[in-house]
């Protein structure tokens, strides 16, 4: 099979299955220009299952790194806002939407966080109601790499090679490698639905992290729900948010966490490193913060907004999986987060708390959920990471040993 | 010098000459992703002038065709107005605008004429505020390879040479060779003004063409002015709208054209050819036309509006000129308008009517000109292209012989 035809076949998967575009229905996909062979494929196969209109949205990293560099900086504050309002209007319209990611791992090094902190702020701002109109809707994460990024995985070898390979370790990934990668989705989703509906019932009230710079607890909220990537809008249509995805999760109770968590994997944060860094977490705000690479990037992020001081998300996902069996380091959340637990900085999920889709922010904050205009995973699981899980009665459970399910 | 250098020369000629960029002004980037090196260079170029904030707005052809082939037909018709308004808004904000040509002469042409037109007239409705608006501020259209059109220019190499070979065509029809090229610039932009200069002086009140298949006289409005490619905005900033540009041009009297006129080299119409065709108009009107290629597209072109049954413009260039010196049909209006006289179907132009800027759509017929949403450029220059100048008392004197001025 030539990478054409794979690259066809990820499109199938994609539009079939991971965002499941309707008949009569408006996709939207937002893709670098240099993974541009990725979209168009997936356009053809959108109009070929009855797409109303497929709606494209380029942008290119190394146009942004120019303008991240040499902009004044009013520019970088400057955001027209008819792009982000735009996109939600079509979200209002009952379109799905579709991100291709691809992002270069150190490609703003040179781009001060000063500038950066700048530039994701407004950003953040500017998106935040988009963001929350496109979740409730049919959308999926996937990736397609990019020479930089490519280069970055494989740098012994040239470019093109590089990027070969990386296509091939994301098919891999993402079960095209299997006879039948629609049975095999649904076959492992269904394992990660067995694992949320052990984790509901159990109901835990807290979890206990220990690893090496790790000793955190973390509190459940009273409505806490575990969830997977699979999800059902309200029009009833199925969809995966992430392609892969290994994980299952829900969000911490926003002022129940306490104590140190160390990453284990660098961060890979919208083109810059963040890496060998602890939180210092108490009544759930971090209070103390250091990393050896990025602490001033890590600082930008902590102050995006008070939220940003609060986690969001915490997520289990087995230290032995199809991606980390590729060992394989590909410095991109999708692909590190679910090959190690991770948690994140920032804004509660609305799927985890029951109900709360519907909620208010302040009746999600009434229901222990975190608030933020930010979401930022980072990894911290590892070979040495145990967890526990408190019953209502105290009673501790263990859940994760060794980096992988205790039971 | 390598290609890079090249490109880094011809950014910096664009970005300071062709739309000259102010401090503090903002700069529209409209371009393939097929472009995106030349692009890149633009905007490095354009922060270097102390650009405020440069916005790319990509696109992509193959995406299109995917579309044109397969979207439903009201998708076609499905127009986003939030883009135009908002290019609009820039340009009510004094941007400037950089459009980048690299159309693909063939791409299109498996789509039906009747999809085509669908798609362009919605397009033409929309676009049309955002057209006069920039049209007031300072543009410039430059053109770059795309791989498929300079498959089409050199199919005889492969691609890739083909690409660097339309560069280096591109680079000297830009004057890149020259020592100094903007001097060349100006030198040359004079030579066309003194043409200008000497037309507008002359004021003849008809044309009479006769060549091959063309038997035309267009009437000049009495408000009648000769320009050339480059204008003063209203805030006094130089531009060139066209590079290369070998043009002078005016606007004929909308109700003043009679005769048969037939084209000289194949249009590119935004991705489909159009190619061996007359027009035969009466008192302004095209009442009869046939086309041995693309006769249907060409209905399509005229049945846009009833404005498109009229000519917008004629134009004067030399068959002997830096661009027809390379004899390479580049199926690109930029480039083979600019080595043939050639004339236009649809919109008149407000810079070639006394006061034309600031009169209503309503007041620039009065005044002879033609309104329409669309406009077009076809060649009809050779070396047996003869034009004559008819003076207010009538007498004729020889403008162009064998293709060239008579004098």
């Amino acid at each position: 099979m030539t990478l054409q035809d794979k690259m066809h076949n990820y499109a199938e998967l994609i539009v079939k299955f991971g965002v499941n575009v309707q008949k009569g229905q408006d996709l939207v996909v937002s893709s670098s220009i240099e993974t541009a062979e990725l979209v168009r494929e997936v356009v053809k196969q959108a109009y070929n299952v009855g797409a109303k209109h497929v709606h494209v949205y380029w942008n290119d990293e190394e146009t942004r790194l120019i303008e991240l560099l040499n902009a004044p900086e009013e520019a970088l504050q400057d955001v027209q806002q008819w792009i982000p309002d735009s996109l939600a209007k079509l979200a209002d319209e009952k379109a799905a939407f579709l991100f291709l990611n691809s992002t270069s791992p150190f490609l703003y090094e040179d781009v001060s966080a000063e500038r950066m902190t700048l530039y994701r702020q407004s950003r953040a701002i500017s998106n935040q109601e988009f963001q929350e109109k496109y979740m409730a809707r049919q959308w999926c994460i996937i990736a397609a790499p990019s020479p930089k990024w490519a280069a970055v995985v494989f740098p012994d070898m040239p470019v093109d090679q590089a990027v070969d390979k990386l296509w091939e370790r994301i098919f891999y990934a993402v079960r095209l490698e299997q006879e039948n990668p629609v049975d095999a989705w649904k076959e492992h989703l269904q394992t990660l639905r067995d694992k949320v509906e052990f984790l509901n019932k159990k109901h835990y009230r807290r979890l206990h992290y220990t690893g090496p710079g790790t000793d955190l607890t973390v509190d459940l909220p009273k409505k806490h729900l575990w969830a997977s990537a699979d999800k059902v809008t309200e029009e009833g249509v199925y969809c995966c948010v992430n392609m892969p995805t290994e994980e299952v999760f829900t969000t911490p109770s926003k002022f129940g966490v306490s104590g140190k968590v160390r990453n284990t994997k660098p961060l890979n944060y919208g083109g810059n490193i963040i890496d060998g860094f602890t939180l210092t977490l108490k009544e759930g705000r971090i209070v103390d913060y250091s990393a050896d690479q990025g602490e001033e990037l890590l600082k930008g992020l902590i102050d995006t907004d008070e939220g940003a001081h609060y986690l969001g998300e915490i997520a289990l996902v087995p230290h032995r999986s199809p991606i980390s069996d590729l060992n394989v380091l590909f410095y991109n959340t999708l692909f590190d987060e679910n090959a190690s637990c991770h948690i994140a900085i920032g804004r509660g999920l609305p799927m985890c708390i029951e109900g709360g889709f519907d909620m208010t922010p302040e009746e999600m904050e009434a229901n222990e959920a975190n608030i933020s205009m930010t979401h930022v995973d980072f990894m911290i699981g590892s070979a040495e990471l145990s967890i526990d899980g408190e019953l209502e009665d105290g009673t501790l459970e263990p859940l994760f040993r060794n980096g992988n399910w205790a039971h």
